[in-house]
């Protein structure tokens, strides 16, 4: 009821704003591709996931899984979805699986590092997952330095194959995505040892169980690593090697091989740039990723706080007020809506950025990848720990209720969670962030870092501009990391560039990367914005652009000041943005209902469609919690009395 | 071995800061007591909770919780604990379970609004927990807002009975903890209606399972709630009643009563103080509270930081370095530590306050609550926003390993992580403290708030000194306390008051009230140090004050510059507290370990006190990990692979 009144009196088009989100989303599939595919999938029931699977125990979420990523195979490959849609039939699993943890990042992975004799033989298995594999690197001891891994892969000449051995119980892969249970091989990073010299980390194809009967072989240790505050549908496992022997046509060569007279050889030594181009577009995909469970918490969120009423409202004698009409509760969901909108603007440039870059380098040429690299990293820490945190915002909005797995919001958070760790940890990609940074100061800025090595920004014009506000942002950004600079360079007659970075200037280094982040982020914004034809879809977004600013600028208040802002500018930018609540309030609903996200892909009791959110809750419980099969529980009288 | 070094290497006097600080965290109990307790806890298996309870379903869950508790009441019935030992047998207990919840909470309830009669009759059925009790007020529709309950207890004078009914769906009791299963007596909230005429929420001891054979009584239905983000182990449940009888003599009658003519009588309009006063006591818990998990989190980190090494380290070739040696790892850590001290030592100031105000009234008198009532709201709602934030900087800090359940820190998360949101929603509660600091312009401010409404503070002194930076927070907490009063009076003349504290000043009301927090702890932290004899323990918690003021005082630089301080004075201070990193950092572990947490109180591999991380971490995987039993996930291979 409350939710259909609030979509009809909505005045945004919507159809409108919905392409323009997608456009965003998703550049290459058109909208009704994108709906036909949502379509499809919500008819398929092991893909249509229902919270029922909340109930789950670890077992049976193992097993969901597999139906799911089951389902999910048979599904892409009839449909023959090329690589974008394959992220939209991705969107709505619920956890990187088994099946989708093969198809989107082993197989990349192995087609990346192969050479083309390997592929032949190995992707025909991988496209029937007779093969199914997973990626090896981190180590019980090593994660972030890859350089410390232990695990050996020594060259016997003699019978042609490789040793592969786990010295350490920390040299004990683990955290392998899809190892414990599912992978039958391994994408092992290895020490290479060949007489006696180590080379370093290479990769290696591993049979790690039969194809057959999916037994481990000998030699072999593999398993599950237990319980985790999420992904609990995914087999996280580890793997130690016995003195274990692989042929030597497992090891990947399209970078490196040994030759036939058994010695080592570089075979193009710019192709690391390819290598390293992998790493950029796993990090890409955070990014890419954000925007989904983002909007979900949101979809969720928003939808409640429209249903749920909480206190008279003394204005309207005999009716409760929603709670979606506090100030406060517009503040904590319009700030993440406006995040939402500026994580999804910012892809475009991003993606146009990687794409030339990845023509250029598969073509032959050699182009500098560090900034598109800066970039990248910057985006993935703050898109990690922002969305977290926008994810957290919506739980917390929900009262109570957020705090079940029914709300649906806490299993994106733990989904999301360790974005912040995996595929680099954020703190050593914002410390490799502001290392390139002050590199800047030596050589000639590529033109989005221009500003910051730059003539001094002291910002100018009509506060409530964006051109203003945008030039706030620039200025902070170019104040802390010229300061960084400054005291680099102070440093750096007395001590070790390394010492420096380690224990000298990481705290301040790494603090002078977030207003970087907030001025190229902000600065997409008003770029997307202009784009839009006049109207209230647009006036709509240059609402939450202002809710953006006054969110993320008081902080910087102090070295605003000391660029020459006045302090009551703050106070008018904060003023503004109250008032741009008040004109989001309307829109509310329809600026999260246009992303158009399914109740199956939701797997949320508070943010259903319909809004019958009670009654489902109590029938769910009613009917679908083992633990009210019985009326006693099992045992409970032995345990409930003290015997004294 | 890093660990027993760094033990070794300490400047701390060990002894006297685990005195110290336990003379803060339990000021009744003496320290031998504290460890005898203690001591004797890690000897009861049932209480030893290991990690493997990270691999329960929710029904071994629920079970081991009822062993837990059954085991904690004998235990404390038996050494005839008093109030105070009780919160340390309390300590390692894993979530709020449901003899915990019984003994801590309802029983305690029971007492307040039980009238003498009654007690006599329940307390001896209380002691053997024949009778097990729940508070159950929330409803599915309505939480922060008392009055909008819906469920009736209508009395009948011709029975001499009440009618307890659950008109709607919304009207079902829920998220009430240790109903689902434990409780066979619900301490229920309900609209007391006499003749019609409803009298609003009144408490009532509800009958609801056969104490015998625990089945639940015809007309009342009750169950489990299902799958939460945490508190696995406790049955949060739902009650609703079909027209369901209890006789008169369970309306709790201390505050009032229905007479022998049928008609409602107050028994003592000031007994309400007593009501009010234990919510504050509930609140004044979360606070208790807070000083454990966190001290759990930081002993976790901070030892697993030392054993941790990741990177050659090239100034000691051949060697790899220590996490904690990383700059910005000390800073995540040392801030919360110095977090981990404020809040504790505001615990015997608040403590007092209660202490000194609860006795006023038990003996009959009726001071003002108003200020107690405000600091502990302030505390209830920074205790747990902070401490939550505390605790997950500390799960990142220790990688991935921190995303696993074996780490010990996210099940630190997940039990803190509804205190946000229950005992008062934190929006909620920030609104009343700042409703009350504006009203302070229109009377005697009490002494801890005189300088909100007294003259401008301009902070004059040594920038380094605690004094100078004292002044910064009061004079942050003043200029906005200030300046949402000054808007508040200027909407008054055209807004009713209901309107301004819902639609236009919430926003800016709530942000007002984190500097006014500030301002008191930091307070409280430069009295407790002050009390320090001059030595090797007063340096290095000054060291922790310092860097507790930088990781606070930054964002308000803007209105502190407004308030004449130069923005210089901000680097200063951040200058300050990195030199003061390099200064803990000796002393870190010490600084933790000082707090004594037993491995039993910790449920962790990581911050195992032997340090015997890695071994640990592998064998438990491989002998308990359910997962692991078989070599193939029975099932797995009809799931593995598509059939196209
Ligand atoms: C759910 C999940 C799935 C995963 N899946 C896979 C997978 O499929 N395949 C795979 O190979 N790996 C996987 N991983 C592992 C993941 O890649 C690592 O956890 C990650 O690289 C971080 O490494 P680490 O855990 O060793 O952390 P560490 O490097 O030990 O970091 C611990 C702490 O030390 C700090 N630190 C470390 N070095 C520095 C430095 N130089 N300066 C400052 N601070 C420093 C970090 O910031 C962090 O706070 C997964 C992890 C998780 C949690
Ligand atoms: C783990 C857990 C255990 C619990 N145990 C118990 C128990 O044993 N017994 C019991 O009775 N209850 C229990 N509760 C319930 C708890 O007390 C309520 O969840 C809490 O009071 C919040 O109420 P709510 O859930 O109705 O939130 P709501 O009041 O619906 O709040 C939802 C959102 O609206 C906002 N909001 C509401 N009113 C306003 C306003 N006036 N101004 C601005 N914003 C507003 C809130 O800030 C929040 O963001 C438990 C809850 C949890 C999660």
């Amino acid at each position: 009821m409350a939710l259909v009144e609030e979509r009809k009196s909505t005045t945004l088009s919507m159809e409108e704003l919905t392409r323009f989100i997608y456009a965003h989303a998703y550049s290459e599939t058109p909208l009704e591709r994108i709906r036909e595919i949502r379509e499809k999938m919500a008819k398929i029931p092991e893909l249509s996931l229902t919270v029922n699977r909340y109930y789950d125990t670890r077992e049976q979420s193992l097993k969901r899984a597999l139906l799911f990523g089951n389902a999910w195979v048979t599904m892409i490959k009839k449909e023959k979805l090329n690589h974008e849609e394959l992220q939209i039939a991705y969107e709505n699993s619920f956890e990187l699986t088994a099946h989708i943890a093969h198809i989107t990042f082993f197989v990349p992975s192995l087609i990346l590092q192969a050479d083309n004799d390997q592929l032949r033989e190995w992707m025909p298995l991988c496209e029937t997952m007779e093969m199914v594999g997973c990626y090896a690197q981190t180590e019980l001891g090593h994660g972030s330095d890859v350089r410390g891994l232990e695990i050996q892969a020594t060259y016997d000449h003699l019978s042609k194959s490789f040793i592969l051995h786990s010295p350490t119980i920390t040299a004990t892969k683990w955290w392998i995505g899809a190892l414990g249970c599912a992978a039958n091989h391994a994408l092992v990073i290895a020490q290479l040892y060949i007489n006696g010299t180590c080379y370093g980390p290479h990769p290696f194809l591993v049979p790690i169980r039969d194809i057959k009967t999916h037994m481990p072989y000998d030699g072999v240790d593999v398993g599950d690593i237990g319980p985790k505050i999420g992904f609990h549908s995914n087999d996280n496992g580890f793997l130690r090697f016995n003195n274990y022997r692989i042929p030597k046509k497992y090891m990947l060569t399209r970078f490196s091989k040994i030759n036939d007279t058994g010695d080592y050889e570089i075979i193009d030594p710019n192709s690391i740039k390819i290598l390293y181009l992998s790493l950029v577009r796993a990090r890409l995909f955070i990014l890419a990723d954000a925007w989904f469970p983002l909007s979900s918490a949101l979809t969720i969120a928003i939808r409640y706080s429209i249903i749920r009423k909480q206190f008279a409202d003394n204005e309207k004698p005999g009716t409760e007020k929603k709670i979606i009409d506090y100030q406060i509760q517009q503040n904590k969901l319009f700030v993440m809506l406006s995040r939402l909108f500026a994580f999804l603007f910012v892809r475009v440039p991003i993606n146009n950025m990687y794409f030339k870059i990845e023509k250029e380098v598969t073509s032959g040429k050699s182009p500098s990848l560090d900034i598109l690299h800066c970039l990248v990293c910057l985006y993935k820490v703050y898109a990690s720990s922002k969305v977290l945190e926008a994810i957290e915002t919506c739980r917390r909005a929900c009262g109570g209720h957020g705090y079940s797995m029914l709300s649906g919001i806490p299993s994106l958070y733990t989904t999301f969670l360790p974005k912040v760790t995996y595929d680099g940890d954020n703190n050593i990609l914002s410390l490799q962030v502001i290392k390139y940074l002050v590199s800047l100061f030596h050589k000639k800025s590529p033109k989005e870092f221009a500003y910051i090595t730059g003539a001094k920004i002291t910002p100018t014009g009509d506060v409530h501009s964006s051109s203003f506000q945008q030039q706030c942002f620039m200025a902070v950004a170019q104040y802390k990391v010229n300061r960084v600079n400054k005291h680099f360079q102070e440093l750096k007659t007395r001590f070790t560039k390394e010492k420096i970075w380690n224990s000298l200037l990481q705290v301040e280094g790494i603090e002078a990367t977030e207003p970087v982040f907030h001025a190229h982020i902000h600065q997409c914004f008003i770029d997307t914005i202009d784009k839009l034809p006049n109207g209230t879809n647009k006036d709509a977004l240059e609402c939450l652009r202002k809710i953006y600013v006054a969110s993320e600028i008081e902080k910087y208040s102090g070295i605003l000041m000391n660029c020459g802002v006045k302090y009551e500018t703050f106070e008018t930018i904060q003023q503004d943005s109250v008032h741009a609540l008040s004109l989001v309030r309307p829109n509310a609903l329809g600026l999260i209902e246009a992303f158009e996200l399914k109740d199956e892909a939701l797997h949320s009791i508070l943010g259903r469609k319909d809004g019958d959110v009670y009654n489902q809750m109590f029938q769910n419980v009613k009917t679908q919690n083992p633990i009210n099969k019985t009326k006693v529980l099992p045992g409970l009288l032995d345990y409930l009395r003290p015997k004294i």
